[in-house]
């Protein structure tokens, strides 16, 4: 099958010497002897390398387990297999015949394994600097959007794991009232946790916006004790 | 106090151009605040690219898994560990005063630790090209002995792992005969698997030979069936 690689390219913003490289890294085991999988190993390590250096010098304050877990939200599968989709690498993958049938071309698995190895392919074909450059292109905006406080959990499932953690019983939330007009409500929301006593209170203009600050509440009062 | 970072410098095969990232590298949290640990996140990930891209060159022939295997055999705590010990990371180290008088100097986490933190402050010093050299240089012995036959496990080792996976009784091994002169002995070997029937002969010139041909043997056979 004839693929036009001229789209993939500037998806990539990248043009390959090579394009060869290319085709191996899009080429599936179920398709081919000469596949991914070698690049696959390659491109991981660079993938790791490039992102481990880029969120070192985005964030001088962040402590080498916060650096950890961004970076292993960056490079799981998970997040491989959304850019993958977002420049249609699955148009381009090359599978045998039971792979396709199985709808391997959007499998996450194979989309993350494949990009991988195209980072493999353009380190390969220019080397580190442009598999660098390509890989902080793909990762633009995901990047941005990656913050340690995204790393945080929220209130409500910080005191549900805090509880879980102690064999407590969970907390229950309950509707206290609803004040203001109709479009500036102010939803007021409390917090029962057994063994704490007395309820505690949470304001909010969502109902969800009133029982998180809730349990943030109830989570200040336990780790005060 | 103050080091002499020059024999560092020699058996590293590099001068850094900044000494604080060294000895930054060199610092434990037990220390100070200003540890290698971040250091050490960042060249963990560059030790990983660099033996990833120097195994894929060695072994063009090898499946992905059996790099992985490779890699992580090199990367691993003991072998950087046993690096450190060479070059005599340890007399670098700056400890807190507890983890001095328990021997942390010689601790195989924090030499292995250390040792990804130098190759991260080569990287911040001069560069990826540079980091590469250094890892390349400490490792020139350990990746020139590290093969995939060094991979594979022997024949009783194997032997005795596939019968413990199947939950049956382990091989006995009995000397059988030791044929020829005093220094040109032959050793003779039974293999005893219960299950299996008759025992199985090996030879060699040594118990040990003899045994693991005759461990062989016998794979072949439950392989065969």
């Amino acid at each position: 099958m004839k693929i036009d690689l001229q789209k993939l390219y500037r998806c990539l913003d990248y043009t390959f010497n090579d394009s060869g490289l290319l085709r191996r890294a899009l080429t599936h085991r179920s398709k081919s002897a000469e596949n991914y999988e070698r690049l696959e190993f390659l491109g991981d390590s660079i993938l790791e390398f490039t992102i481990s250096a880029e969120l070192y010098d985005r964030h001088p304050d962040l402590s080498e387990g916060k650096l950890t877990r961004l970076r292993s939200s960056l490079v799981k599968k998970e997040t491989l297999a959304e850019i993958a989709r977002q420049i249609g690498l699955g148009d381009y993958l090359q599978l045998g015949s039971g792979e396709l049938k199985s709808g391997g071309f959007d499998r996450e698995s194979i989309l993350a394994d494949a990009l991988e190895a195209v980072f493999g392919a353009v380190y390969l074909d220019d080397g580190i600097d442009s598999a660098q450059r390509v890989i902080l292109y793909l990762y633009r905006d995901i990047l941005q959007g990656v913050t340690p406080k995204s790393l945080e959990k929220d209130p409500k499932t910080q005191l549900q794991e805090y509880l879980q953690k102690r064999s407590q019983l969970l907390p229950v939330y309950q509707m206290h009232e609803v004040e203001g007009a109709q479009h500036k409500q102010l939803f007021v929301v409390e917090c029962i946790v057994p063994g704490l006593g007395m309820p505690v209170r949470g304001k909010g203009s969502s109902r969800r916006k009133a029982e998180q600050q809730a349990a943030s509440k109830v989570l200040e009062l336990l780790n005060a004790r």
